[in-house]
């Protein structure tokens, strides 16, 4: 019987027509929830019902990676997107998304913004709430995967959602609980030993130390390895090993 | 109580971002089946929420308009697309669809195919498979919109899912039962008078009479009337007006 | 002979694929100058080719109306695009305008942003740069149209770019000089004789009344007419004929 | 001074946002002309503008690698698409790639059709002539670049375009001249010595041995090597090895 228990996510699916850019057979032997790109910043139907497929045949929960509309951006530049058109875009994205899940044997159960609209979302009250809402209205049983404590965890709580917060391994931490910006230096480990301890730190002790050596408290149930670069298949493969390795058990929060 | 019935159907929602081509409200007082464009023709998030929300207020069944992905030609310009990624293509539209049926609290009862891929099923018996394999993938008890005794009913019938044939007001009939190409001169009936008339006779005897005079026996559900063109509902009003004196009654047929 | 001359402008070709949104025919009658979408938020190539050819007839001088890539939003979602990334997209733009611009029998030779990206280039130096410098680096030739006094017209200024300031006709101005902004009542004059009188006004003596009845002067060389919507034609004859009608001569700026 | 003189092209530029196909830094260094994805298969603005300024440093001549607008498809799904309509999309692509390159301090030399537009040029007069139509009315000092003796050369031919004929040197040929299809087997040459090989007798000896013996004329004055594999820069550098080492100049054709 395992003490600890948490869920390893990662973005998949996040090529488009000829183009991929995540190992994603790879990465669902590793993650035990995969965030499907969904068409507006990657995702093409067929990748969406193949990594479906693969995913339900490893029992590997599904999540509606959704996005603002900006494929050439890869859904990384901010926009200001009225609530009620970003609303509209997200229960297009989740349905599509639904419906490649179901013809491929499973479902959907949790959203997690991506990108510019992630940060978005974690910030602003309103661009919360447009998410929330949206969820909410296709199906109020659905998890909203993001950042602890933040706008989004807030609107998922007064829609009725469930929230799930998630944890870096590979992202260096504020002295406040939020993530150093990308465009400062260390914002990313490169090490992947210090990765692979912040992974453990944050699945057993709900800990993880900040750039300046605060140690932080953050509770979390999901910790994310990024799928989108040459070493995440390695990456997550030493997050696993290590985190299974200390006793903790991996399985999908949904 | 009606001795007949007949739905009525109508291509809804074709704009895109800033721009209309169908007057939604006012054709979804006219019709019983509102055929919901999905993205890849026209239609976008916003637009489909709306209808499907003026769709639910009005009793109007709503059915998924799928298309191949060309937004520039409007979905009318053939393509060659592999089985596997237009099935996966359909079943992305028709999710996105059901999506903004649900969270406008009504459901998708059918889906009709549009432009060349209506042409293309109706006709090839590989993509007519691929269409009836996406449907019958997300929701067996959606039924299927389209020409009579074609490749598509065929589809369906194999797959398990019903069938509704379609007829049009103001199209020309071939004697073979085809209609008579847009090509032609004599195409569209321009009098509304004779549209009126053909949906009359569709709806109450069964029967068209083709451009060579010919009586045809085409056994339809439902009636296309086209929405796309300014005297859209004039001629919508005439014909449901038609119907309704004579006797017809007007329902969805799902 | 004239003593007083003034160019007037109008968004054309603001259509996509099966879409209209403009009379560019009509209005290509009536303006001496054409924005011509660029397919980034309106504007096909068969439209851009069409509009260019009726403007070459006509001898109404071509611009580039370039925009943030966001169909979906009309290009009117403020959007955070990295400069280089956005120069790299108004030379393509451009580009694809002036193929368009020669195949048709004229040329190219002023560039207009649209919507977010007008207001941005007016207010952020990095976009305004980005602008100025996309164009100078196709053609130095070039003018560029916008607010006056802004930061594309400093940024233009230090290219060595042409700038050229244009007021509009049915717009309310705040005392500052900028435009009330649409969300505020009285913003856009609804009655068409309130923007005829600032038309002639801006073209004759340079000066526009603003909300607040300060007398501000503001030295334009173009007077925008808006094209998308339905009175646009009418306003645009109205404006026209109160301009030639005083004496002041219509002719484009480049 | 050499007796035999051949360009090598390739297609660069095929990425498009985030994604990445080709090594096109690697390749320009190994090839004399880029056919550059002009953004309707691949290619966004910045990815264009990059090359072409890796291209002018290196002298590469730049040509623009047009296609049907299909993304999702990489323009490889063969379309119906009216004359007219082709006409202004390959305007509208080489009309940016034009600004792309002047801005780079280039200009592009020659157009070549991609995908299923490739074939269709090749096959369909009405295709050629839509193509070499585009071309001309945009600059009728451009070549066209494609197979040997087909309907596109005929049509660079009476619309007064140079047309520069083109062999594989990884591709396996029919003996009627034609390219075995890509779902045969042996339609490409998986030995990389069969592919050197081949690119040398087309340089040298303008011959091809077809896949069942019989040796072809084939008067080519660029061979293609396919950039978009793992194992590209490897094949291409083994075939600019062996040319070179056979006394075979290595120009650009344009």
């Amino acid at each position: 019987m395992f003490a600890v228990r948490i869920d390893l996510n990662a973005d998949l699916g996040e090529g488009f027509g000829a183009w991929r850019l995540t190992d994603d057979v790879a990465l669902l032997e590793l993650v035990t929830s995969a965030n499907v790109a969904c068409g507006f910043h990657a995702g093409d139907p067929p990748t969406m019902l193949r990594v479906c497929t693969a995913a339900a045949r490893r029992g590997v929960a599904v999540g509606a990676q959704v996005s603002y509309r900006d494929l050439a951006g890869f859904g990384r530049r901010p926009m200001v997107v009225p609530a009620g058109e970003l609303r509209a875009e997200i229960v297009y994205q989740l349905g599509a998304l639904q419906a490649c899940a179901v013809a491929a044997g499973t479902r959907v159960r949790y959203v997690k913004p991506h990108g510019a609209l992630y940060h978005a979302a974690a910030d602003d009250p309103d661009q919360a709430a447009a998410v929330a809402t949206a969820v909410a209205g296709v199906d109020p049983s659905l998890a909203v995967l993001g950042l602890p404590d933040c706008a989004l965890s807030a609107a998922a709580a007064s829609t009725g959602l469930r929230f799930v917060a998630e944890g870096f391994a590979d992202r260096a931490y504020l002295p406040t609980g939020g993530l150093v910006p990308r465009t400062r230096p260390g914002a990313v480990h490169a090490d992947p030993h210090t990765a692979i301890a912040q992974a453990l730190s944050l699945a057993r002790d709900g800990t993880v130390t900040a750039i300046d050596g605060t140690v932080l408290h953050l509770a979390v149930d999901s910790v994310c390895v990024h799928g989108d670069h040459p070493a995440a298949v390695t990456l997550a493969t030493g997050i696993r090993g290590a985190l299974t390795g200390a006793g903790v058990e991996l399985a999908p929060f949904a």
